[in-house]
């Protein structure tokens, strides 16, 4: 058993179960040693214990403070992120953490310096880089089968609303949502956003507008590389998780169509019919999450760079709320100016 | 041979000779009976010899004049359209107007209101509302089969870039190019646009940018209707004539996607491969050349409206210009602001 | 006008008539200067004056012994065919000859010795060789893509099933349907049949059972280039005419799906949905049936071989002969054994 | 851990010790307490015991033997399979036994009738049926989406052959690969196969034929529900597993095509390009062979019916048998007839 990272997962709820038992069956490099939850149950310690973990608490610091872990993987509720990362760092462990980086932009950019100055790694949890689809689109874009890069477009839409109260403290569907494609599109393009221009609707719930959200929208990207890009969201696609992606460019163009559950195909006299996209996300990213942090395991046990860093994480969150004010003032926000309204 | 609806051709350029060959051959309820050229050629006098056309005239007004003849087919150059069709409606004939309706969009809207003044049907050739995938797009959202409408996408690329000198005479990749996709767009989201965002980039071929114009662009539009919508242009998709179309809505989402010339699926050990998207307008929209001049035909002989109309013509053209503005001043242009500020 | 060639059309019913229609249209090399049908109705001459035929008659004589054709197109009942060709044959004219070569193997022969003996040209109207995709399948073989063939394989339905009154006087599912599958194999192939299996039920409608025919076949074949096959047909797929083609050899596989009225998806909660393959040959082969006159009268005009010959058409009916023997005494049967029992 | 289903392995080889991961991992109902190998080496011994495998022994009694142990995993050689399938019965364990069930079809009769005696359950190793899109054509057939069923076709290619060595003890390739189609086909047709005609040929290497075997095949087959079926096999498909199936009936045609590792389409000047199928069986089957000891786990925990018997084993085997008679006399062999010579 030697050799193997020892992990501690910090938040116990849907991801952090998640990973924990991504990890326990799947990545044989990593032995999860410790589980935290500030609302520990008994049900999160049955659990906990069947899957053979030996520390259970309550109290994340149990984790950060215990030498024998190398690394965490913070599902927290987000307004812990930035001081769990850096209460990590300073214990020198490095630091998987779910995105975004942190409710405050200017916390998240503290974290990502902290983390440098204690030379751990930070890995944020933008899980749909390692999608077999996209992965394969960033692939043959990087070896230059689709040339220089003119256009991503990205598709990324709900099968389902999340309810009005989710919605009201989520910070909105470009905070919320969006910023897995801002991420993506950031991956796709190899270049920053530099210009977003943003447009929404509330077309999907009414509810969702009086929470003070939109449930539809369209953001047109500048990238610094010259490129073009779109991204389209909404908060209900009723056949299900619709989450493609295409690179255009000077030789070509690569597209991410959604994966089904089966490859079948129906003919009968009304017509030819075939699955729907996999439902949600713990389906159609069932792998891509596991790979992410095999990914991290690596990255610590080989020293290379994490594949999504904080920096990643905080550019995202700089789109996301330049998209938010250029659907207030309805124009083109650049991401120098977001920056500057935020002094980072 | 009564009944058959007797049809001046105005134009014998590629167009012009286009649709009088699919009238000769695929248009039985039509007969040509004179063929216009200002630049009338031996070569053009014996192909409408040899397609039995008995007036061959270098002047239109021989055509527009006679009696015999109920209707034009206007293939002539774009700064002809509006005065061709004001004295072709004067004589009562009705008009097929290829597009756009002008290069003047005022004269564009003064030939709507000479036609409809002098009671004569007035079309445009926006002949990709005839093409099979959209009219089926159009006909499940019009059949509530995708609910409300939401987006509506366009993915609209020419397989190779026109001549720098074609770019600089051309009105620009607005007018030019995209005024097809802003048709498309209002045709298949049942509504009007309300509001243009452009953005744009020379990343095709560098003598386009010195011509004046852009070569690629993404154009997000808003509705009358509350949908949003998006467009994407290129001059140059090496694969071919990349042209799709997405309706998305609260029950669900139509997508057309590129014809090929076979089905076929070739696998070997490199991978699998197929056919490229048909190459170019004439061979995607062959049919729908045909459908266009047929439809414009059982108008005139049952007295139904038109299914493309002068009005349509001129609002694709308001937001082809609305479209310049912005990518100009980077910034939203509403289509009244427009208007308005054409005084139209 | 000169340099067509002039074609007279013997039998004006159904296939007979759309030949003549797609001549008219878009087969500008050839002129039908003449149709006769033994069944001459009112219909029939109005359908050919205004099409602008100049003779018109009741006795395909008329055809054969006018010295100014060049060529005529057997669109007669099967019983007729071989005597038709021979007396055109005679006369110095090339022949189109409808599938098969005549209800008597014999007599077929007979026909092709003497358009032999008179130098005319024969062509068989096995229209299938003509198909855009089942070209694409020959072009990507012949080229070498998929190597040394190993396997064939056809599916050939039909949407809906002939009455039992036809299929009485069919010659049953062999001779009437199958025989363009053995066709359609010895042109993938690139060699001839050698010997058959054949398998067969009455799955479709006990009426055909009770005419003596059944309405599902599997027939295995073997080639005599040591390559397999296998065709399967119905009477009735429900969901529109299945024809379907796959190549296997050394190198890879090329496969031939179906054709589409439109490319367009609808995905709604029920599922993903799409067309309907063409719903009959009519759809199906349209512009097959173009391809196989024109290439005629290429053979002609520039006096090369025709693309499906008159040993074709002979070896065809012989496969569909051992296969019927072959269902009757459960066994495999040599093409040369039935070619002896024939006398052949 | 009470309440889970406590396993041996007898036989850690490739597959065996692909069972053995998979239940570790995926599994949570069963708890592998013992793996036994003839063969035991230092490897085996060390994956074992990381694995936390309590007993590790070279001789599969000790497992047979032991009384805390319910059922056993057999996946030493073939020869083997039925006398451990009677000892194993003989103490009581349910066994779950791979394909095939013995080398000799007497014996393997032998041990179904032991197990049943002994009412412990016997499931084959007939993975294919847990395949999610074969699954998925099975259940639409099932509830009538298919009508009657009329045809049942399964193409079943390897991507690379076996060597000869391996071909000369393999028993050819109807006992060695087609097998899992008979399978299939009795699986997908609701029906026992009657009758078989094998063709078959030595089209991907003399070596194969010089070991006394084909390579490459086409069997038809009758069904006692009275559909017809047809499988085809190659032994070389160079551009991967190609594992396709379809059932067509009365009112439609169910069909599976091959998995591909992504989703993605690249359009270049060259063409389309996607995916190849899956390479080979551990990755086509991957989900289907943890399904499988799910089922079988799932079957024993609440006392129901396997999904795959030790009849089907020994139909299968039948088939396989009948197939090899009909090649080597080139006629229709009765599954009767093959029975009766073999006395069972």
């Amino acid at each position: 058993m030697t050799g193997k990272l020892k992990i501690g997962i910090i938040g116990a709820g849907r991801i952090g179960r998640l990973h924990t038992e991504n990890i326990s069956r799947m990545v044989p490099s990593v032995e999860i040693v410790a589980v935290s939850d500030v609302n520990m149950t008994e049900d999160i310690r049955v659990w906990a214990t069947e899957l053979g973990i030996p520390l259970i608490s309550k109290d994340s610091m149990d984790i950060i403070n215990n030498p024998e872990i190398t690394a965490v993987i913070i599902c927290s509720s987000t307004a812990t992120h930035a001081d769990l990362i850096m209460a990590a760092a300073k214990t020198g462990k490095h630091v998987f953490c779910e995105k975004p980086i942190d409710l405050s932009v200017i916390k998240g950019l503290e974290a990502i310096r902290v983390a440098k100055k204690h030379h751990v790694k930070l890995q944020l949890g933008f899980n749909r880089r390692f999608d077999h689809n996209f992965q394969q689109v960033r692939d043959l874009a990087e070896s230059g089968k689709v040339g220089n890069i003119h256009l991503v477009k990205i598709t990324s839409r709900d099968p389902a609303p999340p309810s009005p109260a989710y919605v009201a403290v989520s910070g909105g569907i470009f905070l919320d949502m969006m910023i897995h494609d801002f991420d993506m599109a950031r991956f796709q393009a190899g270049s920053e956003i530099k210009e977003v221009y943003a447009t929404g609707a509330v077309l999907v719930d009414p509810e969702i507008g009086k929470a003070g959200d939109i449930d539809t929208a369209i953001v047109t990207l500048k990238f610094a590389n010259g490129a073009l890009g779109v991204i389209d969201n909404s908060r209900q696609a009723v056949y299900g998780y619709d989450q493609r992606v295409e690179v255009f460019g000077s030789k070509g163009s690569a597209q991410a169509e959604n994966d089904t559950a089966t490859s079948v195909k129906l003919s009968t006299v009304e017509g030819v019919s075939s699955d729907k996209p996999l439902y949600f996300f713990l389906q159609r990213y069932k792998d891509a999450y596991i790979r992410e942090i095999t990914s991290f395991a690596d990255a610590i046990l080989n020293d290379t760079e994490v594949q999504v860093s904080g920096e990643d994480g905080f550019e995202d969150m700089i789109a996301a709320l330049a998209a938010g004010k250029s659907l207030k003032e309805n124009r083109p926000v650049t991401i120098d100016e977001m920056k500057k309204e935020l002094g980072v």
